[in-house]
């Protein structure tokens, strides 16, 4: 296995698995001297944190971190920063099947085969608990990003068949914290609530959409080519559990229009941002930030482990029947929201230091 | 800027501007001593070629491409191999304007606010033209995976409001190249056509999806975490230019449905493969390849370039206007089918690779 | 800062400050299903470890290892594996002064200028206890290659003006540790012992050589251009503290000889390896393995940190001296020589897997 | 085969074989928008071309460049930057002996080993030709570097016995030049040349040293850890053809010193640089530029290819013997010094880059 690191200068790597000792991250390349909100931090992470609500999993992880490396009086001193966060809570009896079943939707089946060996503690490195790590690395990124006026608010815009009605519009953080599925939509995330209950009654479960608007993005973000804006955040979503799906602006939509109703028309330039009437592109052109603000939505698919019996087969191939009885999430997009949120910023103070190492440079 | 390379092991690096002396690419990492079919590869970039249709744009590009390294009498070296495509059919004074203008939908902002300088001939960089490099090195890896029996099938799936009504079907090359819009259901087929004619009458464009189907697949492709197989193929897909959403099986649609209509029934493992009943996951779990065909979908939005009056800017920011006299693509999806199997051949050659580094590996 | 990571498929990222909670490790892309040695593995990493004799500091750093992930039931899982080691034993006190001067010898000036911010304590990240992190990752890499019949061996070849007589020779392990300074040649290592108690006792410190020989190495390790063996060598020894030099083979020496007295005469081919009369080359030809030994020596100045007052400048500017009175090694070379090891045996690995990605391949 | 590519933000990727239809380097992120002096550009070329006097290949390369990319109006343009050299005076029979014999001291069995398959025209893929790419992406750094105040200047310091006698002194890049072979010392020049003309005679070769200056360097170059500027300079150096050593400052011979006569003493902070009485660290501390001159040596070993037969075997293993005769440098030396100085600045601009990316940042 390769491929557990992420960013050119700013570098994530994250480690651990579900019931393993401990899961963390070291983030490398991080700017010095840079002061970080310990409180702020603690809160952003416990967003993340099962147990918040009865519609996430009752496990109660613990999501206290540990800071190994990187911090010296509370400061960044440009030296890997390392967290790590004790798992705890372990039923690992709860697993146990797992061992001997490859469960429908999961990577058991080719993490065995791949690795000939799989670590089935609570599916290992395959956890959604690994996202814990990205968390705090990107409650980093987004404080720095917040001191250059760079506001990232995610939000769930639809679950289920239940969709908000305003899509792309600028919720504040506490409008989407007054809502237990973080649909900033009250009415709509009411609905979403009941959606998900009954699902958790049936022992099934629910996917949706999530939406990320970034305000006070700077122009220039993003490079040419294979490094453009919307493909480092495609993999960037599409690396998170569970996604099926990323579009930026119009996205699939787009196909259902004419260039001349797509294009948006330029009004002005204003601050060295560009001013369209219409923001259809999502705030990339040509792979670049444009000045309006970044938009994009990720599709999760629905909770793989449910409690209603399915069709599988057992480790030698046989086929076999299975109910999952552990405390799962029935719907994932509540807690995943500041997944997107750190993610995103990972992207961008990535694309800011490489955009910075150019310009404004010596006066050629 | 940086970043106009792809890839781990098997690394293409492409450069070259629409008018500048050539397009071209290095593909560094193919294996050696593989012998190259020509005519195959000649066939493969001419399916990318400006001016096969009245769908397509009349600009005689030469697509005649010159092999400036790694081969060696027919087969490859091991040495970086490098294709160039010399510019020819200038017409440079159709680009005149946007020297002045920046054009709603395309790049000429954000590169000029990037970099200070632009080359406005044709696009330059940002020039669809840059595809060809991409199609070249991905006819390489098509070949090296035919070998190995993994066969690629992208087609178009949708033009405007008209869709196919089978997805994700194994359609065969020749039934794809039988349609010049590469929609692989004739009917359907003849109201894109139709729909492409109007459009083009009226100086507009249209955009649309294709689908991506690849049969043989072996399991084991893909990494976890960071290198998702769904994750490099979003990386790649949201690379190409004019592109604005992805999804993998299901993908946005899996919202819609409970995780016990979702999650794919395990049947059996046959030849160490999994077999479902369904394929919602779209071939992939836990970002590694299962076995089961690989399904992925993307959006591409209406070409930005069109007859019709916009309103935008010029470089000094004052309002003007601009329709585009040029001969561009009312739709790029005909032309796009090869983009995206050679950018998904690139992909799952280069996760071979990897993959095989590791096994089968000494027995430990 | 960037940078804290090397190797291209098994990638090692190594984190922590000397008198931080924890120094660690993450080795990405280690094979999967590897039953580690753990005896061995703490033996590998107490060669290392400070307090092992009087020639070596009397600090008493824990060396104590704990596994944080990708380790189940003793075995490899393909996963990400994180050691860390808590930091004990501090006397900050003994630090003190480094906050308020710039060593001479140190990065402490360097550091300072280019983040801003420093963390004084024991050297802080430029600490020589990053290399108890390589050293772990080294010992898995080390077993492993070990199973492939790769045996490593570097020892001490020079200390100050005292030199082996054997360059290159194949000395064992036994024959290595049965040295206290790891100089194979005893009545050599008797000579050292004395120069470096005499430094000692004089407040002051002595630098050397360290070789490496490396036997049974397959042919084709090391990939031409920028990642040849002994560039990636070059790059991997000079990353470790304290040294000055590198060279492979007959290294410097070799531009004392005519071409007909440096080529070595090509014997035969043995076992699909090349058989020379001589291995002036150090065993790679074209930047890639040929089959012969791997012969390389490496340069270590003395230690800077000696108890002998020194000038330098406050961290204002200000003319000021210094005299280090805290417990360090006055010759670092016994305790590189597990590193050198350590690093080759990461560069080796990285090597053969990248290597055996495309060989044998499948027959085109 | 990979590994074509060095650098992190500024990376080039040479590709292109001795007796291919051409040479060639794509350089990307390069910074925008600069100036290129195209006279001082192919004046940098030409010092590394052949046939310049008797002390160098007769062969009559032509080191005439075009420019396929990232240039427009004499600027770059932040797109990669593409040059090629075509092939010329190919005399192919020359190398006919190459196909079927494996040279001492050159690649034939190591290529012929890993690949499979081997170009054996002239060296193929090995050949010293390469360097000429190398070249072109390093004029454009030192144009970059020289508008930064940053001088490089390399020179031969040793040819076979004979040495300069004050090394690491500043040598105006005339001084240098005045001097066939590239010595800035005259009458030790002038020994060199003897010396290169008898091995010439003989059909032998001869090998030496570079040593390299580079006044003006700022502070801040090189990243701590795997990123030293040391580390990636040896890597650097290490990548040219016919290198076997590397070592910074008084990099082997510190070895003969006590620490107390090795650090060098800090007098004073000067324009933010450091000021030390000596410099035997070469301009480093911990990995980065302390703003003192960088120095460093890089050994060469004499030419493979030499006229005197030699005990080899053929393909198959026979014993057999070999004598080349065609038109080889008797000593690289006085060639390579331009290639030092290229791949020195790709190392410096790129440190230069990445520690911009970062400061002077936003104030915390």
């Amino acid at each position: 296995m390769s491929g557990n690191s992420i960013g050119k200068l700013l570098k994530i790597t994250t480690f651990g698995e579900s019931h393993g000792p401990a899961i963390g991250v070291v983030v490398d390349g991080f700017p010095s001297n840079f002061t970080v909100d310990w409180d702020e931090f603690q809160k952003f992470i416990d967003r993340r944190r099962p147990g918040q609500s009865n519609f996430t999993t009752s496990r109660n992880e613990s999501d206290h971190f540990e800071v190994l490396s990187g911090i010296y009086q509370g400061k960044t001193t440009g030296a890997p920063i390392t967290f790590i966060f004790r798992n705890q809570d372990f039923r690992s009896n709860d697993y146990q099947q797992i061992a001997e079943t490859f469960r429908p939707g999961h990577a058991d089946f080719t993490y065995s085969a791949k690795y000939g060996i799989r670590d089935p503690r609570g599916g290992g490195r395959s956890s959604a608990r690994e996202t814990v790590a990205r968390v705090a690395a990107g409650a980093l990124a987004i404080q720095y990003l917040a001191k250059m006026g760079i506001k990232i608010n995610s939000y769930v815009s639809q679950i289920h068949h239940i969709k908000i009605n305003q899509s792309y519009q600028f919720f504040s953080q506490d409008q989407i914290e007054k809502s237990p599925v973080r649909c900033p939509e009250l009415a709509i995330s009411h609905l979403m609530e009941q959606a998900i209950m009954k699902a958790k009654e049936k022992g099934d479960s629910l996917g949706g959409c999530i939406e990320c608007v970034v305000q006070h993005i700077p122009v220039g973000l993003g490079e040419p080519v294979f490094d453009r804006l919307e493909a480092q955040l495609a993999l960037a979503m599409m690396s998170i559990n569970a996604t099926k799906g990323f579009e930026i602006g119009r996205g699939f939509e787009s196909a259902l229009f004419y260039g001349s109703e797509n294009n948006d028309p330029i009004n002005s330039i204003e601050n060295q941002k560009l001013n369209t009437s219409t923001n259809f592109s999502g705030g990339v052109l040509g792979g670049i930030s444009n000045g309006m603000p970044l938009e994009f939505r990720v599709a999760f698919k629905p909770t793989s482990t449910i409690a209603i019996e399915q069709n599988t087969v057992d480790k030698e191939g046989n086929p076999t029947t299975l109910s999952t009885q552990g405390r799962h999430d029935p719907c994932v997009l509540p807690r995943a929201v500041p997944i997107v949120d750190a993610m995103t910023a990972l992207v961008l103070l990535d694309f800011h230091l490489v955009h910075h190492a150019y310009f404004p440079s010596f006066s050629h």
